[in-house]
């Protein structure tokens, strides 16, 4: 936490008027901006979007009613809620030109992520999104309804083409959770995996100032195109040190296999210096409000899975607290999220992607708020190298004539 | 530069442990890294990449030394500037997956830059890219060099497909600039255009700490793909509040088309609050390093536009000095960018991707720079909505029963 950048004393002053700020390394605690659109207190164990717990909103809302909340402000009455969902289930339909494009773009990658940052970035070009800068809010507005629309149905049939099955399309008088389930699987779920699913991309559509939010902002500042914006959000994501990877927690359980073998798998990993994956968080120093939740909606599921999680998160919590006492390191979002995935029919490859199904979400109401700010981020940087100008030595010079 | 983030007194305090600090909005000289591949000193009308001035690096060297400069940290002597001619030679020629693929891309929009993105997206999948989490430092270099490599063969392969005309094929044994403006136009370029062009690339190749090299850094400090950095940062580069467009400098001089309607044309427009595109630069209070070499290089040519560029620069910045006066706005490196290029044959359709072609390599070089810090960048944002939490309205509790 005390990391700040440090000027070696061999630098040379800056020689412009000054006035550099020096933070924290990571920007860490460093506020960028003003947002109404939530925020994480990680002390608490509570994170909320706009005035209302998120956890909550997981509890008693649907998909369509939260991502109404992040896009028009509030949640909806009966009828906007029917005329959203009505207008959100057409915008799920993938463009033709983009159906066309996608069994190319998924023979370059067999990673769904990639495939979903490749596709949006030329669904960009298909619906012929203009730059932000040049948009009034209703452009902008049905540019970002109709990315987080289209993104599960993209993802989907990423997951069939690299399976050699035909992309199922999307229904739009389904709900988005539902249809996204039978547009992977390519059966309607039950009302229990449906209903499981949509809460746990309900309570993963935002979550403070991440580093793939905050990249969205950075581009959205620029007054670029909703989709360049997006394009680098995923590509955030993908990184191993942001996005997590529920896959990760659920192949522990896989490796430990029987609950009598969990203290033993833990303390060793922990011996040999590895991080137990699922367990931890950079901002909650209480248990993960969104493990919490998950952990009640696997319970619907009466299935050893189930039990185990449950037998290994207590031998694992019990382990840490011991060996690293004062850590406070418990079951993260990722721990449960894998288990109640697994449980609600995903295939492991999907959980990432799935997890990108809800946080579009957040990164596009993000990017809506941010271009509203007529202020480019340009931070700076400190050179730190060999004091310049030193000669071009003449022997390098080039050859060619000018 | 006195605008701060302001807490309006409406605002809980933040409830956790507090520590935020509060910095000018967009970062404005907030320093978020150290670095050693340069720096621009605005007030001294001077830049530089590692220690040597960025603009005598352009009047004395060719492309690929100053890209090895910036990719191996030093002026190649004779026997690396062969070694390392040879190799991105080589890394030019386009991936046939990536040939078979472009096409397809091509018809999703006619914007060259997205294009690149969407392209550059799908080359990580088709060179199995891995996160630069997992990479040593050479396959890093490698993908960097790659990369940088192969963008001129998209954009000038787009270029082409646009206008239904065949893709030319990269030629490993020319210069980078030379075999660009070869691919773009399909004919050898004069040693005259291609060493202009040259020499435009290598004083754009990087410029500070600007927002699309800010946003590869963010993603890299995820520790994701080179890609995913790039794709990041070609969509920072396409908004309107950052990349410039060197087509419209070009595009008022056609305007004005005559010397004697230049007083007229910019107090009209001045009149009118319309900004002049190609004058005034956000970093610079005098007038841009660029854009003097770039004058001097458009003096090659005896071609009317030269002598009508020049006459109407004077007569902008003179209106400019009365009109906006203590203002200091000087022509920047759009305004002879344009010239530049449309004398070395580019159609202006070019010049913001063969921008792009430059400023690939200092991307890359931060991504790599950035990569070798564990920290990833992570600011925060502050919450200024209604306070939380408030209870779910029951009226709007989702009928999907769980």
């Amino acid at each position: 936490m005390s990391t700040h950048t440090t000027i070696p004393t061999s630098t040379p002053p800056p020689t412009d008027d000054g006035g550099f700020i020096t933070v924290p390394k990571g920007l860490a605690k460093v506020v960028v901006t003003d947002t109404a659109l939530g925020d994480v207190r990680g002390d608490e164990g509570f994170f909320h979007y706009r005035q209302y717990s998120a956890v909550e909103l997981a509890e008693q809302v649907g998909f369509e009613q939260a991502w109404h909340l992040f896009e028009r402000g509030h949640l909806p009455d009966d009828d906007e809620l029917s005329a959203f969902t009505v207008e959100v289930g057409r915008l799920r339909v993938m463009p033709p030109e983009l159906a066309d494009l996608l069994p190319a773009i998924c023979s370059s990658t067999n990673d769904s992520l990639q495939v979903l940052r490749t596709a949006l970035s030329a669904w960009g070009g298909i619906t012929g999104l203009r730059p932000l800068y040049d948009c009034a809010e209703e452009e902008k507005a049905a540019a970002a309804l109709a990315a987080v629309a289209v993104t599960p149905t993209i993802l989907a049939a990423a997951h069939r083409l690299h399976r050699g099955l035909e992309p199922v399309p999307a229904d739009p008088t389904l709900g988005h959770a539902a249809d996204y389930l039978r547009m992977v699987t390519g059966r309607l779920p039950s009302a229990r995996d449906a209903r499981a699913v949509e809460q746990y991309l309900v309570a993963t559509m935002d979550h403070g100032f991440n580093a793939s939010t905050f990249t969205a902002r950075v581009i959205a500042s620029t007054g670029a195109d909703l989709a360049a914006c997006l394009v680098g959000a995923i590509g955030s994501f993908s990184g191993p040190k942001h996005g997590g990877a529920p896959s990760r927690a659920l192949e522990a359980l896989d490796e430990i296999g029987t609950l009598d073998r969990a203290d033993v798998w833990v303390r060793e990993r922990i011996g040999s210096g590895e991080r137990i994956m699922g367990f931890g968080h950079a901002v909650y120093r209480t248990r993960d409000p969104r493990s919490e939740m998950l952990k009640a909606i696997a319970r619907r599921w009466d299935d050893p899975l189930v039990d185990l999680a449950v037998g290994v998160e207590d031998a694992i919590e019990t382990a840490l607290a011991e060996l690293k006492p004062g850590r406070e390191l418990h079951a993260n979002v990722e721990f449960y999220a894998g288990v109640v995935m697994k449980l609600a029919g995903l295939d492991p490859s999907m959980f990432t992607p799935t997890f990108c199904v809800a946080r579009v979400v957040g990164w596009t109401a993000n990017v809506l708020e941010q271009s509203r700010d007529p202020k480019i981020i340009r931070p700076a940087a400190r050179y730190v190298g060999p004091p310049p100008p030193q000669p071009v030595p003449t022997g390098t010079r080039t050859r060619q004539a000018s």
